[in-house]
């Protein structure tokens, strides 16, 4: 999908690294970077990783500064071992040459001694900048830096995710958010972005859902990324003081029309957002798992805090543990199938019984790749989820692999409870 | 690190895409593409990723031709909508004329009417292809074609991974051997790669004690890629035929050093090499967590017929249902506490006692943020085994967030029992 929306101006991304060329590595820092410098007004138009070779560097770092981008991002090569050459090659491909820094050389030896270490010789060659450059402080080991050339800034951050991740936030976005503001004169401009995490409806039947509303009156770009942790809705408006009401305005709108299959925004979790639900509603929460194994559970518990209502589950994967400890009966079982529509529901019960808790969901199904049958295909799951004692038991076909088959299950499985306790009056605080 | 190996040739890679320049979307096809290149010889000097503008992708393709790799692979863009440009940007960059291919658009209509589905007219766009150029067959809606450009091939790939692996093993992958086998009258030459999982050790312990091997002197390369499942330790020789013998035997050498540490090879998984142990010692697994919620039982569960030898688990959240389900005594919790070494122990033995079953993994500790306190700070673990009634109890501190330290947990109780079982013999089949 192309994007055509007014902004202030481009920038390119390059990458140094034979692991990402050799896919030893995902590159996960373009995303990343490339989500950011939206996010400052920028658009990406060219993201290229380059082998660890110097010649290949420059020419890189040439070839994008001759499109004449706004910020050009450099990521990798900043360390001490010898196929460390971004210093180098920025200072080749600007004409200049690296000079020693004393100050730069301090804090690295500092570092050193802060993490009780002795400073190999080679990091020395990491207080080397090219003349002009300004120094971005440590964020791990790996110093950065930016300098001008012509209309474009040039900046060198680390490739290690953590460090450039916190040297972009700390660093570097308030240097090029003031020298945007300073070139265009419209502070605080940048791309809107709403992200409204949806679960509990396809892709398809969602875009068909919200492709009527005034998106181009709005000059609002509406896109979706969808996942087994569900899909979200991405509205992005120009230059923000023009789009801004536009894009507040199309959140709403689409509010609306998906009412509680909205469960958060940007990076939240589906188990959090039923964590949120249970805690207004001063409940509690056990699970029975079958064929999601303690997904389930795991998902819950990986919430900090979740212990304040998840007092735990079961996995009965064997049927004689369905019977033990969740009191399942046995002629229920070998009558329906542990499979079963009877199954799940007394699953539910036994959670709730056999744990003490006021809620509970129970998963049974067939995750595959064997075990279907055609009465029983791979794919089938029952989710049962129990309020205070009311069980409702949901029938599923589930499709692609057993990975997917679990994590949508588990899922559906938190989805379905927290929808059923938004439509009850939560305690009064 | 850089690569510096013997190889038959180069490759570049150009993806088209304005979602993966806005950070919509992580590009994982770049890191799969350049691995599955190296095993067939070739090394990726560049990766472009590009936005959908005509001018863009021309200019690219020019410039990576000028370059003059074995190689060309372009991923996107082969879709019916307007932003798919990679059709008429070959047929540019290259000179040539797009036409029409008859027998091509029968194939799409023939997809369509397999599908069930009327072909919109858009689609039609889809059988014009450079002039000169051949088909790849359908692995989704996509077409791909390949073409020659002087002594570089070029290819056009899908961009949905799904489609782009199947046509890259299925079509593009014999052509481009064959090719290169031609080229250089050296069948079957390529990079040979093996892949050692290994767990229970630290990455530089791990490259400390196999960095003295003759890697130099047998030609091979030695890295290592860490993460929460473990550590791969790749091995890489140049052009087979020279090669293989080396990385044979530093393979058996790597393995002598590192013994029950390695678990497998390529993507392994610790839980299924547990499952292995299990089933060839005809043995029955439970589970008892605490601090990993239900992640133990879950990555047992993940493996495709892990109900022969895993029974069921109990997440034990809340110290009452410790008690309740794993009869952990409650002196035993109010003298020690809920993580320690005496309540791990108990709940190992609830776990084979409630749960009847051969093994047991029981887990309790301090995932954080929060919960922690001087005496026990954050990521205090303490994981029990227990073998045929025989417990063992090993304290752990873990590192970094909640996520890691709850994984790393998970992964260490897989291994303690996966490695204590290994030191019994097998059960005689």
């Amino acid at each position: 999908m192309a994007y055509h929306c007014a902004m202030h101006g481009t920038a390119e991304m390059i990458f140094t690294g034979d692991e990402l060329l050799r896919g030893d590595i995902v590159n996960s820092n373009q995303a990343y970077l490339g989500e950011r410098l939206l996010e400052v007004g920028l658009f990406a138009t060219h993201a290229l990783t380059v082998a660890d070779n110097l010649g290949s560097i420059v020419e890189a770092i040439k070839a994008a500064l001759a499109r004449e981008p706004d910020v050009l991002l450099i990521s990798g090569g900043l360390g001490p071992t010898e196929d460390d050459l971004t210093r180098e090659a920025v200072a080749q491909a600007l004409g200049v040459a690296l000079e020693h820094r004393r100050e730069l050389l301090q804090q690295i030896t500092a570092r050193f001694t802060f993490l009780s270490m002795n400073m190999p010789p080679s990091n020395r060659k990491q207080a080397a900048l090219p003349v002009g450059a300004a120094a971005l402080p440590f964020t791990g080991t790996a110093p950065g830096f930016w300098i001008e050339a012509g209309t474009t800034l040039i900046a060198a951050l680390p490739g290690v995710s953590r460090e450039l991740r916190t040297m972009w936030e700390e660093e570097l976005a308030p240097i090029v958010r003031s020298r945007l503001s300073i070139q265009t004169g419209n502070e605080g401009a940048g791309v809107i972005v709403r992200r409204l995490r949806v679960t509990g409806i396809g892709e398809g039947t969602l875009a068909d859902a919200l492709k009527d509303l005034p998106w181009r009156e709005q000059g609002v770009k509406f896109g979706t990324r969808a996942g087994l942790s569900g899909i979200t809705v991405i509205l992005r408006g120009g230059p923000a003081k023009k789009a801004r009401a536009g894009v507040l305005y199309l959140e709403s709108r689409v509010r609306e029309i998906l009412g509680d299959k909205v469960f958060g925004v940007d990076e939240a979790d589906l188990a959090e957002a039923l964590g949120q639900v249970l805690r207004q509603h001063r409940l509690t929460v056990a699970t029975a798992e079958s064929c999601t194994g303690g997904l389930v559970a795991k998902r819950l518990t990986d919430i900090p805090g979740s212990s304040d209502y998840f007092v735990g589950g079961v996995v009965s994967y064997s049927n004689r543990l369905k019977t033990a400890l969740l009191g399942v009966s046995e002629t229920l079982l070998a009558t329906h199938g542990a499979v079963s529509e009877p199954v799940a529901r007394a699953m539910a019960v036994g959670a709730v019984s056999r744990l003490g808790a006021d809620c509970a969901i129970a998963t049974t199904g067939i995750a595959g790749p064997n075990g279907g049958s055609p009465q029983k295909p791979v794919g089938l799951v029952y989710v049962a989820t129990s309020v205070e004692s009311e069980i409702e038991v949901a029938r599923f076909t589930m499709f692609r692999d057993r990975d997917e088959i679990r994590e949508r299950t588990a899922q559906t499985g938190l989805d379905l409870l927290r929808r059923r306790l938004l439509k009850r009056r939560p305690v009064d605080t």
